[in-house]
């Protein structure tokens, strides 16, 4: 991943995981203690998201961090 | 890793991976435009890092960010 793509890469891939778990944003945000909107915004590639949060969303989508870089 | 370790084991492979390359926590520091400081707590796991700072990073250590999970 490149500096500028880190982030909108990283919303990407949870997006997809999200979708192909037929997970909505409202569940996901659920399950990792966060807001909905936050989940929107990372999905978005806006947010710069911070370990300990890339471990909640992580783990809330059942996979490893490894799995998304 | 879990959620109680991912901060002090990310700073472990920073620390273990900056120190097999010989490079100081300076020079580390100068290459990602952080602060010294700012490296030496991400070592000691107290700083939640974010997504770009773990890129700046890994880039500076010359390593994928997949390396670290």
């Amino acid at each position: 991943m490149s500096t500028i793509n880190i982030l909108a890469d990283f919303g990407q891939r949870i997006k997809a995981l999200r979708s192909r778990s037929g997970m909505s944003q409202e569940v996901l945000a659920a399950r990792c203690q966060l807001d909905r909107t936050y989940i929107g915004g990372i999905e978005r590639g806006e947010r710069n998201v911070s370990l300990i949060n890339v471990e909640r969303i992580t783990h809330a989508l059942n996979v490893s961090i490894a799995y998304f870089f």
